[in-house]
């Protein structure tokens, strides 16, 4: 075990910051700052300005494209991201060293979705446009089990969220859903909430609620897309991976969902790392288990998408 | 998704037996010719009979010998594998299947215990045998960092208890425990033992309580060899892989397991297959789901062992 580099990452994150609450593009900055300190593997990716439905999208390739799939020559898949940011900052160079490592360990191509952020934009504008993304995925001929969503904090909700709103449009799913540390509880109800105040080296109650205002903009939280792991019918999700590190007051969000979706008859693995921060998959590079967990993701996508390719054959 | 396998296995497994109490040898007659069903992978192990401390066990080695690390040259390291049956049948023969595989797919020498079994020898007989096995492999040079425990249903309970009386004894302790629908719970508190009743084809809660009743010979199960899901101090135990089908009374020895476990600070992923039985990877080569769920579990144990490796070397 790295505790060592658990340690020096909790001390990192707990450096303070300017006091008192910041204005939007003072947390947009710190993030992009914050962000920009990853380790990206620029040796094994390639990256374009594109766009998918109706937002800008960067698109995220394996150095010497996408793999081919041993059976059959077809394209390996596509990973449809969703960056992290509290649905008010964030943006998929924010989120590219979790995008870029995914990429770079599965051999499948990413498309990082730009979707509108809050307060300008706030429910249900992030999953009109990702929903409008996977349709346009579709739309162009991908197979819907060659398509996984993933998605980090928020972008973890609304990967989720996504999904749920693709079934009740009646579109086909995806193969899978990979969340790291996802955002599935507006109304703040997990007991992490508190149990984890002052443990967590990011996130407090207040700094959640102050973002979160943003997005809701006055709706209910109590409602499914909004709440996913304590509102929503979770009933036909495709299988599902959560990670989530014990030092989140976020924590409880992850333990709802997968014991939400165990229950809905859904094929759901929780993945627990201790004494690790919000999203520690972003410390790919400085922190073993980082690299660890990373390494289960991508195994995770590239085992769905393979028994997705199997059905499809068998059916057809 | 293989919706078809599963309702077959589910078929398979409701054929009605022999009416009214079976006697122990009936039990273990009846055991003994359903795994002999199950697919071994003979084709890539070879199998010898040995001893392991006080016991005897089952050597189960990948064909060409153990795989060496890519960095060291020395032995990749050893499963040490208990099977299930209640702690009153089977034996390493009975869960070749689930052993063979994990060799096969992790290129990993195993040792599967021929425990003693209740009611000749009931509650602690297991785990001392286990104890004294795990101290073999110690004093014989293995390195703690390079064994792995692993185990189905009681099996799965011993590869956790073993590790907890490891602990207590003050040993070091493996680099990782593999539970395959553990018995965790002999007070039988779960809400899934009443929930899941009828659901799964295998066990009633009367069926558990009769060869319980000959482990437990009168202890009392509120312990933590007996029940640690709900009585044991986890602290300190090496990352954890529960895997767990949802057509199970024996569902929440699991999620119990894995609650408890990362409230003690253990890295643990608990991994749930929807509508499968008990130990459903014992059908691997027939349901797709058992298949997967072992590549995950070799996946796990390569990567625990791996990074027990790095530790080694980096330490030393």
């Amino acid at each position: 075990m790295s505790r060592e580099q658990r340690i020096r990452i909790d001390e990192v994150l707990r450096q303070p910051g300017p006091e008192g609450p910041r204005s939007v593009e003072e947390i947009r900055a710190g993030f992009r700052e914050l962000m920009a300190r990853m380790i990206v593997p620029h040796g094994s990716i390639r990256t374009a300005q594109t766009t998918l439905g109706d937002r800008p999208a960067l698109r995220v390739e394996p150095k010497g494209g996408p793999a081919e799939q041993a059976e059959g020559g077809s394209a390996a898949g596509t990973i449809l991201y969703f960056h992290g940011g509290g649905w008010v900052f964030g943006s998929p160079e924010t989120a590219l060293s979790l995008t870029g490592n995914l990429v770079a360990r599965t051999g499948l191509g990413a498309y990082s979705l730009d979707y509108r952020l809050a307060p300008e934009h706030p429910f249900p504008a992030a999953i009109e446009d990702a929903l409008c993304a996977y349709r346009a995925l579709l739309d162009r001929g991908e197979a819907p089990s060659a398509i996984v969503f993933a998605g980090d904090s928020a972008g973890g909700g609304l990967a989720v969220t996504t999904c749920l709103a693709a079934r009740d449009a009646g579109l086909p799913l995806p193969a899978a859903i990979l969340a790291f540390s996802p955002g599935t509880d507006a109304t703040r109800t997990g007991e992490s909430m508190d149990t984890k105040e002052g443990i967590d080296p990011i996130f407090t109650r207040a700094g959640l609620e102050h973002t979160g205002a943003m997005y809701l903009a006055g709706a209910d939280p109590r409602q499914p897309l909004l709440s996913p792991a304590v509102h929503a019918d979770l009933t036909g999700l495709p299988p599902m991976l959560i990670q989530v590190g014990t030092n989140e007051v976020l924590l409880d969000d992850s333990t709802r969902l997968a014991a939400r979706a165990r229950a809905a008859g859904v094929d759901v693995i929780l993945d627990v790392t201790a004494d690790v921060p919000h999203v520690f998959q972003s410390f790919a590079g400085v922190l073993d288990e980082a690299d660890e967990a990373l390494d289960r993701a991508a195994f995770f996508l590239r085992q769905r998408i393979r028994a997705g390719g199997a059905t499809r054959t068998s059916a057809g």
